[in-house]
């Protein structure tokens, strides 16, 4: 068996210095951004430098105040960081509610398994030693599920502050050439990617050494309590991706019907009540929501094979350093991802539009390979060369250069599922080009050949998630799943990177519009953002991915700490278990497109109202009520979220309570294998028709001007994909990763009561 | 334990002689259909009796010459009749080549089990006696193959038939009101499924009656030969419903998107180049295609039912009476919906638009009912009153009461399915009206309440499904579902009567309209075509709720016979099968979808074409050129229907050889749970868009004429929901439960081959 090779000590200092460095690097890339002035004064400094204004003019179109232009950018941004903020605080007000109330269900059914008692008990894996009592890991986990859910309202919270901090400078910097705008767009990503990485690794290691101090040799349950750190966050990703999700597509949908459809005046034209309260949206659901998502899958990911390792020979011999293999892995990530950021933005720089996608591309490329060999080096120093894992009941014995390659599966099977999404989402390849092309013949063929698209694009994803499961699974069982989803999520700094990318370029071009500047402007943003939608696909591709093996982690989680030792799907507690659950993903959706689609016709209605009644706002000279729509927004996702938030949250109570464990495992087997399958296709679809759309609008080949320009019949029809993928892109489809890894990580998190009163229904009869 | 009360001579009648009573009365109806001449000597002999001929005058419209009208039905209902018997036989010969290829794979892998052995073996679950040779079972598998592929094609083949020729019939009926029309498609309709039921039923009897001779005491072989038959009805029913299919929708889609959306001309407008095509769609597609699939359906219930029974007490004791319980049950079934087809077509009379739906619900509720009485009678006369059943290795006992149940929530389960069904697809409730409401923002707000429709839709069967399976598995395991699969199906012959009334009434419209007819016959026939809409969508449920069942009992007999005691999700082998199977329904919808697609266009240019080169085509001066049109679909699906049905063959023999049989158990069950969900919303979000343009087209409330009439822009959003939920709801969704069947019990059929010599990519590592 023998020792890891880096020692406790170190890796008590390794591990927090790796999140500072993750910080430090995060601020580094703001103070960066913060160079773009978005006050005139810059512009007085750059007068005075010859070179730079010059340099400036070159692109700058002619007979626009340079003055008032970027005042109104300003104006623009502070409107639109003012809406998010006031958005999601209303939404952490209510949610804060829910999660008090939730917190309190968690101590009470986590307490009533020893009866509230405060004795220590046997441990339940080595009856020998005493572990604490079933109440100190209630109060642990809920005290843990505050804090996940925390640090995932603070990592939204700053992603949106950040994006929405950016945005108007990235459309300054448009000005100059679409090289220096792609550099701050891309760094304002980094600040998020960075800070929020480091900032989940920081707070899990603090929180492990707390605990530490009570639970002291009681490993098991110190991870058991843990795992309320996962659930927080995740609880709180469940409510930001649903109630942001809702926000910006009742938005969005709402502006482009009205817009596009029936008033034809273009994208996030100011004339649109409904232009503040979409852009809005894309800084509350793509950016905050995404982000809280992330952290979900990282926190949850972390707790799981922090779970699922207490039990093992690491946690059974106390071996700190193999122990925190998680966390180390981590750690390299963001050294790794900080390596990776400097190939973006100062090793090479873009000059054209086509190298955006490329730039971007080897961001995934580059940090893959480097982090191919960090893990090589932390598994050789952070892990024994051999050592035994809980397996069902049984112990397996694994080598350090399998428990590599479960890393190293899932790190590789999440580069395929960005590649494979970038190829069924992006306009350089054919599968997107035959759905633009099928807009000739109208909207109903644009929306089957979308759909067959995303159903098609499920197809290698789901290969490479199950050759990852089944390596993994074979190594190291539930232990090889988890880390493979840790290796899928260590490069999750430049996966949010180039995810935030996507809609702070959105941000941009939406301000250029606004702002009236030149058509130029608009061209580069949206040459941005056309790379940032194929970007956006792909991080929901990495995030469904990690899901996918996130929940099954848990899922094996729970069922150890269930006691259960088989799942057999020819019992029929479980086979209706696995029916019900793959059920579920569409009454998930049903709600969430339902929400969305309400939320845009009121949305409609409001904004043809206005224009209907606003004397001069179509001419431009009366301004609209951009208030009332942000209001709609606001008060309808706030109103919706709850109920498809109350069947994740709720389900596993009910089935746990009622049906018991065995119907429990199958319902998560059954969310799990289908939900990944609506959630990948959903997303792919509506990346698809988005950029089906721009295919057709940037004209840049022969085939794609014979079906535009704008306004065209075959423009018309992608339009209307474009419109029914919002909210399967933005809404249903990304929630449901969190469907699944949330369902999970509740279930093991109230696992022990259960086992102990769970099954009501069957013990009555 | 007891023997049954009937004796095995009394079964030996029984079966036969309710066979030929189903028989005897679909030629009775059909003799009642042909009483509508489509000559016009009955015009002239009508003119001799007074009564009738005023009779007919009374809502005859003036100024038409009734000698022409009735000559021009019959000219295109022999061009439609041509048109769907030439793409058949097309259909078949290559689906023959490959049904022969099939069969000489099955004898040479089942043969290969014992290496071709001719002598008698040991019996698997009693070593003292001896039982037929692998050879034997090769031998008669591959005979019951053809045999079931036979039958499969006779009832696709005379569904058909019997549907073009009753189409201009109901035509001409219409004339008369409603009520006669409806009579002489509901009768049609009961022809068909009479016909299939008891065919079905005498040829399984007659088989196992000729296998006999040869096994003798060895019933575990003789009914494990036997399941060949089930094979043979489904991969045949594959075909049909996939090629059908995408003949159907490629002619439909092809025919709106030129005729309706460009062309603003009517449906069935005989200046369309595509009307033929269309037409003779709904027989290959609707009829024929749902006939073999409802026929496999039945065919695969029984042969699973029989498969397990043969190694319970029955089967070991011989008890010939209960052994063929499944056979009784459809024996009465066909008695009870003689007595049900009654109460529509002679006990009530149908007087006005509004009462076609109630009847048509009435027929699935009274058979409901009576079904419930037959149950009871045979189930106390057919089986003892205790028995044992074989579970896993275990023996199981179950009370003949328990078995009624099993049977029953089957049956019950039905219903419930039926009803949301309708629910959510008859434009009489909210849902639909929702969805037609959601067109007033346009079309991308249509498929968006469209699609939630479609998820929303499937949770009530869901529920209905878990709960007949938890309760017919717990009380009398597999052979419990597989019963309740067949109480499910029990009344397919009323299923399939009010399932083919939609199609033939479909086909009438479009004959009134292309014979010139007035819009009052077309509205009557509409009429009859909403609620059509309505009952095919309930017997797609049907479909997809036995389907669910009948592919877990064949599940459970594969794994029975296979030799595996647990399907334990914990093992990485069984939980990659889940979720690649849970893929495998989006691959093949992504297949089918796309190949409808891409037919469509080609249609599309073709009727664009010929309203461009042909002069005078527009005015209607000139006839269309049908023929080419017919071609395209013809060869469109021929070709398109070879990758889906590759899929679902090989799928099977290629996991169970490379992965062998837990994996493929895995991949039975992954599909099986998430291809019932695409399936159930696929069909219902189809059958909604198609009822909501109904809606909006037929102005019956205040609300619908608000968003009407024909051809507003709430009226074109209508019609591109309804394009896109053509291959949603006819193509993909129906052949899903095929996949899902056909899967199952092709691994039934090969479970001694993968078990002797499968899973060998584990072998080798």
């Amino acid at each position: 068996m023998g020792a890891a090779v880096l020692s406790d000590l170190a890796t008590e200092i390794v591990v927090p210095v790796c999140a500072m460095i993750g910080i430090a690097f995060s601020l580094v890339q703001w103070v960066m951004v913060s160079r773009v002035k978005l006050t005139s004064e810059r512009h007085a400094s750059a007068n005075s430098n010859k070179k730079g204004y010059s340099d400036f003019l070159i692109e700058e179109e002619e007979g626009i105040d340079d003055h008032s232009v970027v005042t109104k950018c300003a104006d623009i941004q502070s409107a639109i960081s003012e809406g998010a903020t006031s958005f999601l605080f209303t939404e952490y007000q209510y949610v804060g509610i829910f999660m008090i109330a939730f917190a309190i269900l968690i101590f009470l059914f986590l307490g009533s398994v020893e009866g509230f008692s405060t004795k220590s008990q046997p441990c339940t894996y080595d009856k020998e030693k005493t572990c604490k009592p079933a109440l100190a890991t209630a109060i642990f986990s809920t005290v843990s599920f505050l804090l996940g859910a925390f640090t995932s309202v603070l990592s939204g919270f700053l992603g949106m502050k950040i994006a929405t901090y950016a945005n108007a400078r990235t459309t300054l910097e448009a000005r100059k050439g679409v090289g220096k705008a792609f550099v701050i767009a891309f760094r304002s990503g980094a600040v998020m990617g960075f800070l929020l990485a480091a900032n989940g690794l920081l707070v899990l290691y603090i929180a492990i050494n707390l605990l530490k101090l009570y639970y002291g040799d009681d490993w098991e349950g110190l991870f058991e309590a843990i795992t309320g750190y996962g659930l927080g966050g995740s609880s709180m990703a469940l409510f930001g991706r649903v109630g942001g999700g809702i926000y910006t597509k009742a938005a969005d949908v709402g502006a482009d019907l009205v817009g596009k459809v029936e008033r034809n005046i273009p994208e996030d034209d100011p004339r649109n009540p409904a232009v503040i309260a979409d852009n809005v949206g894309d800084n509350v659901g793509d950016i905050a929501g995404m982000g809280s998502d992330l952290f979900g899958s990282y926190a949850e990911s972390s707790c799981a094979a922090l779970v699922v390792a207490s039990i093992s020979s690491f946690g059974v011999n106390h071996e700190f350093t193999a122990m925190l293999y998680p966390l180390l892995i981590s750690s390299v990530g963001i050294l790794v991802c900080l390596i990776t950021t400097l190939f973006a933005t100062d090793f090479f720089e873009i000059r054209a539009v086509n190298e955006i996608e490329p730039a971007l591309k080897k961001q995934l490329i580059i940090s893959t390979i480097l982090m191919t060999v960090g893990i090589a080096i932390v598994t050789w120093i952070g892990v024994p060369s051999s050592f035994t894992i809980y397996n069902f009941g049984a112990q397996k014995v694994v080598k350090n250069w399998q428990l590599f390659l479960c890393v190293g599966v899932g790190l590789w099977a999440g580069l395929i599922i960005g590649f494979v999404t970038e190829y069924y989402t992006s306009n350089a390849y054919s599968p997107v080009q035959d759905v633009a092309d099928s807009c000739r013949t109208g909207a109903a063929t644009n929306v089957i050949f979308g759909l067959a698209l995303g159903y098609k694009s499920v197809i290698i994803p789901i290969f490479a998630i199950a050759i990852s499961i089944f390596v993994s699974f074979s190594f190291a069982a539930m232990y090889g799943i988890a880390v493979a989803a840790l290796g899928m999520l260590s490069t999750i700094a430049t996966g949010l990177a180039i995810d935030a990318y996507g809609p702070i370029s959105d941000n941009a071009g939406g301000i250029a519009e606004m702002a009236g500047m030149s058509h130029h402007i608009r061209e580069r943003t949206d040459a941005l953002d056309a790379a940032g939608n194929t970007t956006a696909a792909i991080g929901k591709g990495f995030a469904i991915g990690s899901a996918a093996l996130v929940s099954l982690a848990l899922f094996g989680a729970f069922v150890s700490r269930a006691a259960i030792s088989t799942v057999d799907v020819l019992t029929p507690k479980v086979f209706i278990g696995l029916i019900v659950g793959a059920m579920l993903p569409y009454w998930f959706s049903a709600m969430t497109m339902k929400s969305v689609g309400s939320a845009a016709l009121k949305m409609v209605e409001e904004v043809r109202r206005q224009f209907n009644t606003i004397p001069g706002l179509m001419e431009g000279r009366a301004k609209p009520d951009y208030t009332t729509c942000v209001k709609i927004s606001t008060d309808a996702s706030i109103k919706e979220m709850i109920p498809p938030g109350a069947l994740v949250m709720l389900t596993p109570l009910i089935v746990g309570t009622f049906f018991g464990v065995e119907t429990l495992a199958g319902v998560l087997a059954g969310a799990l294998v289908s939900g990944v399958q609506i959630a990948i296709s959903a997303s792919n679809t509506g990346g698809a028709w988005d950029n089906a759309k721009k295919y057709i609008e940037a004209g840049a080949s022969e085939h794609a001007r014979n079906l535009g320009p704008k306004g065209s019949d075959p423009h018309k029809a992608a339009v209307i994909g474009d419109t029914v993928g919002d909210p399967l892109k933005d809404t249903s489809g990304p929630s449901l990763n969190i469907l699944i890894k949330l369902m999970a990580v509740e279930s093991l998190v109230f696992a022990p009561f259960f086992a102990t009163h769970g099954g009501l229904l069957f013990k009555i009869f």
